[in-house]
């Protein structure tokens, strides 16, 4: 055995002398080598030179866990079966190469087997080694690997020495470019994914593409995602398990429960090697996504302060829940994951409590109408709740029709509000007990066109007038106010009076009590086509039939 | 003059032979000048290692812009006044440096001054040029540059040209990592600005977010933003000068005008040079801004579907303007420049129509309970408008009050639903001319219980309720339905009372005309402390001090 000093002090002697047109040679080939950004490929190509360069049968490439202080065998070359050694460890002071790391500098050894260091993982099958030569790999003159080869017949180290070296800061270059490419990747898959998730309001779709999603942005087995439950004090889980995601809408832990409970309570990330390590681990949730949970990290959902307009001010940042994702195929979860994990969560909290907010303007406004609505109709008792049952029925026949969303919506507040116009009738003829006379018969036949103007003030109700002002309108031209016929009235006020006439007839009257279901059908029969539009009786009738309409008991 | 042939195959001769340990020694500096990731610092370093081995006095450094064929002067060594050749071009077959480049292999001109290539550009004062080396800097065998040294008095080609093909890869590698990291800052960037655009739904800080940050986002000059007015088919202009944005709601443009007319109209990117050059370009926001536009880059502002929930469908895909970053800092705008602002673009369009659809809600709400109150206060002539006015004037109380944005909308709904209760009581008796009798009166107290049951049905307006149960106590507990007494009576009922009394004795009543202002104020100002809030009174003097309580003519 002999050492080697730091090589670009040392003079060159024996076979390390070598010509100068070879050493172009071989820099030449390294140039194109170096050439190659593949970090792996890179190496693999660079250990074949060095075992080239010294006429060696064998070679090992080490790449140095600097946190665990191991070798990690990267490469191996020689005997095929020799490859089940790749990513095998060893102690960074193990061994003829661990000696070479720590002296920072080329080992040469010309009688391998009887070293004491030698302990014989390589090509101890059908290669006979006999000599070895393990040298760091330096970068800014510390090492980050390290490589060595067998049966050597030359030994140029100065040169290997030079070649390791470059290998480092090539190596270097390749992880960095990579690194940074795959973190631009996954910043484009964020970048989706946040619109994505921006397109919808609908809460569900919300859950769907998060879950179904976050997992491939951070490479990681499953997703589950938690939404805190502020009045039962619960988190409401809801688990992907890859294409397979569990639909789990009645699946509920107390709010305190498990690492997630910690991470909502907080609001800090937590980020785990193995979550079964640690004690805040709740195994109930593995158990029902049926995979055991090893790597962790878990994010809050925290909604930032959202400005919600000049006179409507701030909805205050707040925590809705939490995301997790588990088992990331590759590994642990980084630092640089969390932050993604962490951008999408915000994201998502941020959409979700949007979506929030719609809903509640929308359910605020109609349950304010619905309310009133039925606040109105209540002052006679004989048409309580006939408004909400019109509107029910007529959404049954718009839907029946296949008609798009926004008019089934049109249709929904068009029927709630078509007797609306009443407001402007006296009490007393509405409530007047038996027959109107004549006179109080045109007073009530204005309440179509009261209705009209009340609503026409409001401009975003502008689509469902005509269920207000044309309701009492007939199919053969002999309704009122205006006498229209046929197409000239709007389908969603031919719809609204199908529904309107069905609960006339089913409800009691002051002159005479409620008329039997089949018999009011038959009535809407015989009356399609002269007084309703057959269409809407024949969706109607339809619906019936489908139990999509449930008249008042 | 002398050629060599291509290095890789040439033999050593003349004082080209270098002795290994030189050639070792000078591979370990470029090793170190290699591990920079810098790409101008590599490129410096190597120039100075290059004139170093040839013991030269200059050199230059040129890289090629393929696009063009120019060699673009990137690094000059020895007179300090040269360097104000850097950036300047030639021709990619000009000069001694151009035949280099062209043949792909180093000249040698041993009498500069007798080569009919040379033009004489550098060290021309005050370094006399005697002879020169240009070599072209090759990767993978294509020149990416060339360098040239002068006054040498080595010529050691073979490891120039080695160290030239090093520089070109490691240059390479440089600028694809410094390229990778750009871009992944650049998401960064982007992924932030989504998410402040996300967290509001105030229009005006929408468009302020998008002004102030887009330009940024893309090192550009300033950005302006064109909204698409449907009605007047008009473009809304909004201008960003960096800091100095201009607001300029008024500025407009018809839709088909200029480039980001023909970008909202298609739907396309447009990316240019020189707008100037382009017949569409419109100099009319050049002439607003003071910014004349060169390289411009448009794109609209698209909104995706949008799903609004299950049933209310999908709010379809459309154009509502476009977003333009003119004059790029460091040159033109890129492809990749443009996949940025039309992510940032379809992110805003998308929080622009959530804002459009939150309002939307919101105002059909509001505006839809206003036409029914106002339908209601109606039927009596002598209510007529009066919950609207009750409204302005408890809105302005609780402004004054310096009440959160949250509870001045509370306000602003419970007043104007104060009275709905009415809807309950006979309109016999509300529209009675001349006094109620006892069992009437008692009749009418019923309202405010009435109302607070109507809308009790409401759960999102829990908070407004004091207002219509509460509104008729006294602070002396001499009020009703129930007789509480100071703060016993919620806040939002206190401010609505000091609203109504004030309304009334304003407004004519079946039994008495409206009394004057001054007498009026005089009567809230002697009832503070025993029927009306005395801090309420004092805030709606102070308000309509100020002119912000407009009483009806």
């Amino acid at each position: 055995m002999m050492k080697v000093n730091n090589v670009s002090k040392a003079h060159p002697r024996g076979n390390d002398i070598e010509d100068t047109a070879r050493v172009f040679d071989i820099l030449a080939r390294a140039n194109i080598i170096a050439s190659t950004t593949e970090s792996l490929e890179l190496l693999s190509e660079m250990l074949d030179l060095i075992i080239d360069v010294c006429s060696a049968s064998a070679g090992t490439m080490y790449l140095l866990d600097k946190g665990h202080q191991e070798l990690v065998f990267q490469l191996v070359r020689g005997e095929k079966s020799d490859e089940a050694l790749i990513g095998h460890r060893i102690g960074a002071n193990q061994g003829i190469v661990g000696a070479a790391v720590q002296q920072k500098q080329a080992i040469v050894v010309d009688d391998l087997m009887h070293d004491p260091r030698w302990y014989g993982t390589v090509g101890s099958e059908t290669i006979a080694l006999r000599n070895t030569i393990a040298f760091p790999m330096l970068l800014r003159g510390e090492p980050i690997g390290a490589i060595q080869v067998f049966n050597f017949q030359r030994k140029p180290l100065q040169l290997i020495q030079m070649l390791g070296n470059r290998m480092s800061s090539e190596y270097e270059k390749a992880v960095l470019l990579k690194t940074s490419q795959e973190y631009s990747q996954r910043l484009e898959t964020l970048v989706n994914l946040m619109m994505q998730i921006s397109a919808t309001l609908d809460r569900d779709q919300i859950l769907n593409t998060i879950i179904d999603e976050a997992h491939s942005l951070l490479n990681a087995e499953g997703t589950s995602l938690f939404l805190l439950d502020e009045e039962s004090n619960e988190l409401v889980l809801y688990v992907s398990k890859g294409s397979n995601r569990i639909p789990v809408a009645d699946i509920r832990i107390p709010a305190d429960t498990g690492i997630i409970g910690y991470v909502v309570k907080t609001g800090e990330i937590v980020r785990l090697r193995d979550a079964q390590q640690d004690h805040r681990h709740y195994d109930g949730v593995d158990r029902i996504s049926g995979v055991p949970t090893r790597a962790l990290l878990a994010v809050p959902l925290r909604t930032p302060d959202i400005v919600l307009g000049r006179e409507r001010g701030i909805s205050e940042a707040r925590i809705i829940g939490g995301l997790e994702a588990i088992n990331k195929f590759d590994g642990e979860f980084t630092e640089a994951d969390a932050q993604l994990l962490r951008s999408l969560a915000e994201q998502a909290a941020l959409i979700l409590h949007l979506s929030n907010l719609y809903s509640e303007a929308d359910e605020l406004f109609l349950s304010t109408i619905r309310a009133l609505v039925a606040a109105i109709d209540a002052k006679d008792p004989y048409t309580e709740g006939h408004s909400q049952r019109v509107s029910e029925y007529s959404v049954a026949i718009a839907q029946e029709l296949r008609l798009p969303p926004e008019t089934v919506h049109h249709v929904r507040i068009g029927a709630l509000l078509h007797d609306i116009g009443k407001i402007g009738v006296s009490d007393v003829i509405l409530t007047k007990p038996g027959r109107l006379t004549a006179e109080e018969y045109e007073e009530v036949k204005k309440h179509p066109l009261i209705g009209a103007r009340i609503i026409g003030q409001v401009n975003l109700l502008e689509a469902v007038i005509p269920a207000l002002a044309q309701h009492h309108e007939r199919i053969d031209g002999k309704g009122y106010p205006l006498g229209l016929s046929g197409d000239n009235i709007a389908l969603i006020a031919r719809i609204v009076a199908v529904a309107d006439v069905f609960d006339a007839l089913t409800s009691d009257r002051p002159y005479r009590p409620a008329i039997d279901l089949e018999t009011s059908l038959d009535i809407l029969r015989k009356s399609a086509g002269d007084h309703l539009d057959a269409r809407c009786v024949e969706a109607f009738l339809h619906a019936y039939i489908q139990g999509k309409i449930v008249p008042q008991k």
